[in-house]
């Protein structure tokens, strides 16, 4: 359905001569062209208009479904099974709530998932202005990765609706999360990225029984929204068993990313010491 | 050319096997090798490796230096006024503190400046993910500006070296400036958008400053640091005054982005409600 409004919103900015657009009429046309500000066009492969605002064609890929889902992270240190319980506990009440509905916890949890990247990546943009330093590439890396999952909550929202009961929640989870990450990541990154490392093995355990519901028929397997087909390079007649199986390959990516991260830590470096995973999915 | 980083990147996926790098050494190495991330590998024009981490070549633009530096927004309403005088307040302080030290001023400033594009385009995807809505592209930009900002700094960095005073300055500096900016941005983020607005037709006056004493030999035309050359694509023997001449047109269109979404906000719209000026520099 929002492919219905991106597909207005596309239309109302052709008609306003590629200016303002969208509710403002008048007015807000004389203001883009006295600041002079318009979106750089930006076309497709085969000349056609781009038609998205939330991602651009370099930005694309071909996710590489060939990744291992099944590597983990034994918890050796006490941080380390801190992180696992931590996380393993958060599993309960989770299933509990959305038992087999794949589709709306999928959306859901995309919601939370998109917030550790942003800010780690905020913390550490902060921290190379106050140190006049280079991040080795890794506020790029986490910002890419908040931008991805982001992505995926995009995708989901197209095949499930949240009903208020669920907005009212996503609400109170993100305040409460937003908050308790922030003050992992300023008092232990280490910690932090390892809670990420245990989040992803969830969720591709989570995407697994996505997969499973919908080949045995219980979950419909509808055609993959256009905004996943463009985003993933997925053929035209994909369907949402593709997309869940791009998410999958994604999470499994941000995976070995944060344990990566926490590696990094344990032995006592800064991320910048090691290279960052830039463009790695 | 962005065809050719993204070959590079496919490419890169299946040679997994060049692993490491950077000063972790051996241990690192293993690691990397245990959670398969390396970094993309990414090719220059001409096939060389590619040198940065902290932007790609798809990021680099020229400068567009006929943009014009005299534009203004006249205040009218009075939060409008509020905004204008907060930021010619900040002047004469800072003035005093760097008198005619201009490259200083420069990369102190810089630290501050690359703050509020990070808070806002982390305020607007938190509030993406909370309304599961699209932001219309607004976060891409306001993430582009800060990390155009820590590029300015990022280059700075390279003809100044702070004192262990400006370094203690820029961190209360920051810590204070943040909050700030943050707590203005929930309340009313058409006034900070408008002081950022302000402050940027403050920088292009101190850019055009920093110039004159260019002119004048008052301060030494050094060559141009390579991180600049390859950012804005300029010539291998540019100089600081190129430099110079590309930031300020930088922080122009920083202006005219700044000022456009407080005007969005100033009609009763939300930022999404127009098109986000993606790749607008
Ligand atoms: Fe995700
Ligand atoms: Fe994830
Ligand atoms: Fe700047
Ligand atoms: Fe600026």
């Amino acid at each position: 359905f929002s492919t219905v409004t991106l597909d207005a919103k596309t239309e109302k900015k052709a008609e306003t001569g590629s200016v303002g657009g969208a509710a403002g009429g008048g007015r807000d046309k004389e203001i883009v062209s006295y600041w002079g500000v318009s979106p750089a066009k930006v076309t497709k492969e085969d000349g056609g208009e781009w038609r998205w605002s939330c991602f651009r064609p370099w930005e694309t890929y071909k996710s590489n479904l060939s990744i291992d889902l099944k590597k983990h992270h034994a918890p050796v240190t006490f941080l380390d099974k801190v992180a696992y319980w931590t996380v393993k506990s958060l599993r309960y009440p989770t299933d509990l709530f959305f038992q087999r509905r794949y589709g709306c916890r999928a959306m859901m949890l995309e919601t939370v998932a998109a917030v550790p990247g942003m800010v780690g990546g905020m913390l550490l943009h902060c921290k190379s202005l106050r140190q006049f330093e280079h991040s080795g590439g890794w506020i790029k890396v986490l910002l890419e990765e908040a931008e991805n999952e982001r992505m995926h909550l995009m995708t989901f929202m197209e095949v499930a609706k949240p009903r208020w009961y669920e907005r009212a929640l996503v609400f109170t989870v993100q305040g409460v999360f937003f908050n308790a990450y922030f003050m992992a990541y300023v008092i232990s990154p280490k910690l932090a990225h390892r809670v990420v490392g245990y989040l992803e093995e969830e969720a591709i355990h989570s995407y697994t029984e996505f997969l499973k519901e919908l080949d045995k028929g219980n979950i419909e397997n509808v055609p993959a929204p256009a905004i996943a087909i463009d985003y993933w390079q997925l053929p035209q007649d994909a369907t949402l068993r593709d997309v869940v199986m791009v998410v999958r390959a994604d999470e499994a990516h941000h995976r070995d990313v944060n344990h990566f991260a926490s590696d990094i830590h344990y032995q006592g470096h800064e991320l910048k010491k090691a290279p960052a995973p830039l463009g790695y999915h």
